[in-house]
């Protein structure tokens, strides 16, 4: 146990952005709001997994949809005590605490706001150890729980409980409905009791998010080089120092998707490396080769401050190093990689973990 | 208060189908479901609005989607329980009755299924007195009301429940889901009190129905005439005696859409009528001038049997009588027209009553 204060914020706020890989959401909007929530309420109690009764009930929260639209139609109280409500409603009680149900720039921010303002504690867990696109893509889906209940709400007092045969059944109902809610809503699923956290959840990953944001934000841990602190935080590799020419980028069916084109400068003058991205960044490739692929963690980071950017934040010209770092384990096992592998989303290559593929790229 | 029992099956689901103006579901199917559950079960109780408590709870039941579609995944139990107990769950009580939220082949029988199998009485009123095909268009919401909630089953075991900012938000929400769905599914709204029901219910439309039916079907009613003893029933029109020579049918976003043209036959050889249906018949017309629009009522009956056709089994070659007959006239208020009059679905003309407009052809 320990306590989140208004300055942890947003060396929270950016680590989660950088591991949210692409996606997640914005972590100026995350970290405004968590802030302005602890300085209303106070600070925010952070559980180990193991601090939490076996038979008590987590309720994540979160952000679904397009990040294009979450950065213009920002989530409120309104839909989040909504959302929230409505699935202590389902559950029959309250809950005992909240988590992120993936880590990114808003996505590991909103449950610090619910918790504040509900003065209940966090879990320092996720359930994808970075953000994944889709709501079944969770650790909990993983070992074969399927959600009770999807409570989704908007900024229009719409609020929607699904109840889905399967994991896969929830997205495949959500993402319409989110869509015709405007292209983003506040979402409440996979409430899971302390056991079934301990069981299936990834612990520690709010602690890993604060840890990379140190990385790059505080001179005395990475020595004016945030760069390399991310790095060796993270077991990241530098792939490439570029900058944007290209960007196609499309908001439609409750997703943005596109693909980024990076011309090396500096030392990679001359090569160019493509990534296509979902939400989250998922596949980059030069000249038809990859070099680094989902569930792996791709990031693109600002060249001079080392901070993320988000896919939708994206421009022409930007300075960029793109980096990539190993996912959890759990991704990379024949289940992980069917749920979340480059075939999955329809890249017709096997998976090549990112260690693999960086020491191809240095031989 | 009377009883439903197997015999009056067969005329009310004509009289409905007929009523349901191309829409609210396949005869053939509705009575098949509506006389297992009585064979089963034993009749149904049909009570007036006014022999409904004040404060019982009165629960519609209906299909919602593309009757192309639901004409092959027939709606089973599963997912009528579902719905039905996802709704009382929601009241927090038991229904004391169901009723049909629009008049239709399968949206009228649907409710005495239920009515047979829960042991509960049905009510004799309907909240369209015809079938529209969008959630919004009942009496319900022509007086203010929200639904509390929107209950959807389908076969595959998924279950949602929306509770919409607006009676039009329900719509919006609803149809994407039950594209995702499928095609169709099995929807509880606008649950009302004995004390709505009676302020705001269309009275006496399942009694119309089966007299409608009875028309058609019974010869010591018709004399031989079916068609005539119809239009004499519902006050309606004969406005063509043709046969199909051409039809687009297209099943998208959870509605059946398109066109079905007419060439006259007999006295009317020479004519040429196109009707174009969303779910139901919206707008006949003839070289351009209207001749008969929603919300008045707009039906092709068999030229030999006087049966009603609906939209989803219209094929090329039939030869049918096109019949048109007034609408509630709630719908003919300024409020009414703005929620299904013809601009509503995007035809640029004004309203025009059949009985007008029948009696301009005559001149």
């Amino acid at each position: 146990m320990r306590r989140i204060e208004k300055s942890d914020i947003e060396q929270i706020a950016l680590g989660a952005a950088l591991l949210g890989t692409g996606g997640g959401g914005d972590p100026a909007i995350g970290r405004l709001m968590a802030e302005a929530a602890i300085d209303r309420w106070g600070p925010v109690t952070l559980l180990t997994p193991d601090e939490v009764p076996d038979d008590a009930w987590v309720l994540p929260i979160s952000g679904i949809g397009a990040p294009t639209v979450s950065i213009e139609k920002l989530p409120s109280w309104q839909e989040m005590d909504a959302a929230f409500e409505d699935a202590e409603q389902a559950l029959g009680q309250q809950a005992f605490a909240t988590m992120p149900i993936e880590i990114g720039g808003g996505n590991s921010l909103l449950p610090i706001v619910v918790a504040a303002r509900r003065g209940i504690p966090m879990v320092d867990a996720d359930a994808m150890g970075r953000a994944f696109p889709e709501s079944q893509m969770v650790s909990f889906a993983l070992d074969g729980m399927v959600t009770r209940f999807a409570c989704l709400a908007d900024e229009k007092g719409n609020r929607v409980t699904i109840r889905p045969a399967t994991a896969r059944w929830q997205e495949l109902l959500a993402r319409p409905l989110v869509d015709a809610m405007g292209g983003s809503a506040i979402v409440c699923d996979y409430p899971v009791t302390g056991a079934e956290l301990r069981a299936s959840a990834l612990a520690g990953t709010v602690a890993l998010a604060q840890r990379t944001g140190r990385a790059i934000l505080d001179p005395t841990v990475n020595c004016g080089d945030p760069l390399g602190a991310v790095l060796a935080e993270t077991s990241g590799f530098l792939l490439l120092r570029a900058k944007i020419v290209d960007l196609q980028r499309t908001t439609a069916g409750g997703f943005v998707r596109g693909t980024v084109t990076l011309a090396g400068i500096d030392e990679d003058r001359g090569r160019t490396l493509t990534i296509s991205f979902q939400n989250e960044f998922l596949f980059a490739h030069e000249d038809g080769r990859p070099v680094a692929m989902t569930p792996d963690l791709i990031a693109l980071l600002d060249r001079d401050t080392g901070r993320p950017w988000t896919t939708e934040s994206l421009r022409y010209g930007m300075r960029v190093h793109l980096v990539a770092m190993p996912c959890h384990p759990r991704w990379r096992t024949s289940a992980g990689l069917r749920s979340v592998g480059p075939q999955y989303f329809g890249y017709d290559v096997p998976y090549a973990p990112i260690e693999r593929l960086a020491r191809q790229e240095v031989a």
